[in-house]
């Protein structure tokens, strides 16, 4: 979606996937199927580029210090050592940002998971520190005779452990910056998962008189912390008091910012590729309310009916295996005024 | 921008363009260069797609034809036929489709064009049957003393002799038919031309209360004739009293429907994708009024400034050349309510 909305402002893009058959080899320039390990072919690759980005939180940091060695990177490498890592990212939010997050205690050995047990309090979540998502890599701790089967289900890996949040909602908030620190964000984002995979986003968010400058003000710290350039989801916990606290931040676009592509203003793609290319990066204010649905697994079979909705906009990804869960395309629908 | 919206649906395109680096070849699955009258490479090509369509009414009808006999083509090759050459065209439309043209006369010799002269009347217009676009190959006949000077103009093509329509205002149609004869169709559009390019399109039009329709069932009538399947674009001169006189068709998406993209609705892209390949067509009801302005040449320049404006989108070509009059781009403003 990136590339469509790059081609679309008559940019060229030029794609790097370990993935022989990635979805952007359909709509761009040039395909470079190789690993991420392979730094030469990441130097060479990134040579022909004049700005190279990522869509993808995981890509290894050094893949990306070596594509800035011989190009522009945006957003910059620490954003993605700050994000793979729940334990650097919660102590960046907390202690350089200066944002809210839930209490967390860095995990080593079950012994040490015992006593954070009983420095945060029932319930907690003991969370792997790298490649969760999704619900993956999580653990709910609600009693004490949950501790030993959550230290196993760990297999090993390092993690932290979280107290947990009673959140009323869940909301996020999508922002670009470019590098003269200019600051754009869309309205505050409502986010229903369903089996821990998000559902449905709403936007604008349902009765945030109070909370909505201060989702977007507390995005901002954490972008300025970073120096962040191109587009950063911010994901929150409502709390019952308004309050909000950082759950996670994703250094790209983000599903919970697809209502975006049919809301009346510029898309989170086009304005990832503004903000990186150095464009200015142009209304974020949307003219409709929109609510986006994934359609997960074979919900994408009814792609049909959806498309003989008026007010409702289709993007399928064209994937070819509809397995459980798997996101195989979205709905937007514009919800007129109430 | 067919490409783009065909990614959106999860459908893969591959293109045939005799040129080297046309501007599908950035956004597509695969890139052929081959002539258009190669017909065995434009066999091979069709061979491997589920359906084959063009954006451009220049296309041979053999190519058409050789790419029908091996897969669908939509629309028609006939519709082709029709549109290149304007003595076609005209007859067609208003002896098969019984919609009205302004009068014209077949032109074979310099004796006949002032015999058609004296039949139509003046002002008259000597235009080539083939390849006119953009005002190419017209020559205005305001006296008896720019007879010899148009007909050598010509110089050899043939033509035909139009009465020139003393029009208030052009108007477009944008329509979708597809193969089971469901038609739709985008409101009456306002077109406003600069040294005979377009320059503007405003939909929906002004002042169209008795018209509308009619510009509509003109359009229909027409499609319903051809058979046609997919999108294409019926131009007309405006009469004072309200009446409608076909100009000529476009057997493709057109450059007055641009505005379509930023409108809220299905836009004439997706429209056309979805008519080829039997989706339901959806709705074409936009939800603003949107002003379309073409950038010519260096105007494309001022990209910008255009990025800066709040309700604007841009869409830029990828051209490198910014010569005088080429169409570079186009901006899409959405106009609020007045």
């Amino acid at each position: 979606m990136l590339a469509l909305s790059a081609a679309r402002l008559g940019l060229q893009c030029r794609i790097y996937d370990p993935s022989p058959n990635g979805p952007a080899a359909h709509v761009s320039d040039q395909y470079t199927q190789a690993e991420y390990s392979d730094l030469a072919d990441v130097k060479a690759f990134a040579k022909t580029c004049d700005i190279v980005t990522y869509e993808f939180e995981n890509v290894p940091s050094d893949t990306a210090l070596a594509a800035s060695t011989v190009s522009t990177l945006y957003p910059p490498a620490n954003a993605l050592d700050v994000a793979q890592d729940r334990l650097t990212e919660k102590s960046f939010i907390r202690d350089i940002a200066k944002v809210p997050v839930a209490n967390f205690e860095d995990v080593a050995s079950l012994k040490g998971l015992q006593s954070s047990v009983n420095h945060l309090g029932l319930p907690c979540i003991l969370k792997t520190r790298r490649m969760g998502y999704d619900g993956k890599g999580q653990f709910v701790i609600r009693t004490e005779n949950d501790i030993i089967s959550a230290w196993e289900g760990l297999n090993g890996q390092a993690a932290i452990l979280e107290k947990f949040m009673p959140f009323i909602r869940e909301v996020s908030v999508i922002a670009a910056r470019n590098s003269r620190g200019d600051f754009t964000s869309y309205p505050v984002i409502e986010n229903i998962h369903k089996n821990q995979i998000l559902h449905t986003s709403t936007a604008p968010s349902r009765n945030l008189t109070t909370t909505r400058d201060d989702a977007q003000n507390l995005a901002r710290r954490i972008m300025d912390a970073l120096g962040y350039v191109g587009v950063m989801a911010t994901e929150f916990f409502e709390m019952e008091d308004g309050s909000l606290i950082v759950n996670e931040i994703a250094p790209r676009v983000h599903n919970s910012g697809h209502w975006t592509q049919d809301a009346g203003c510029i898309d989170q793609f086009e304005l990832h590729i503004r903000a990186i290319c150095g464009w200015p990066l142009g209304s974020t204010a949307p003219l409709h309310k929109v609510e986006m649905t994934n359609l997960l697994g074979e919900d994408v079979n009814d792609w049909a009916n959806y498309a003989k909705e008026p007010n409702t906009f289709i993007h399928l990804y064209g994937k070819s295996d509809p397995r459980a869960g798997r996101k195989m395309g979205h709905i937007n629908r514009i919800i007129k005024s109430e």
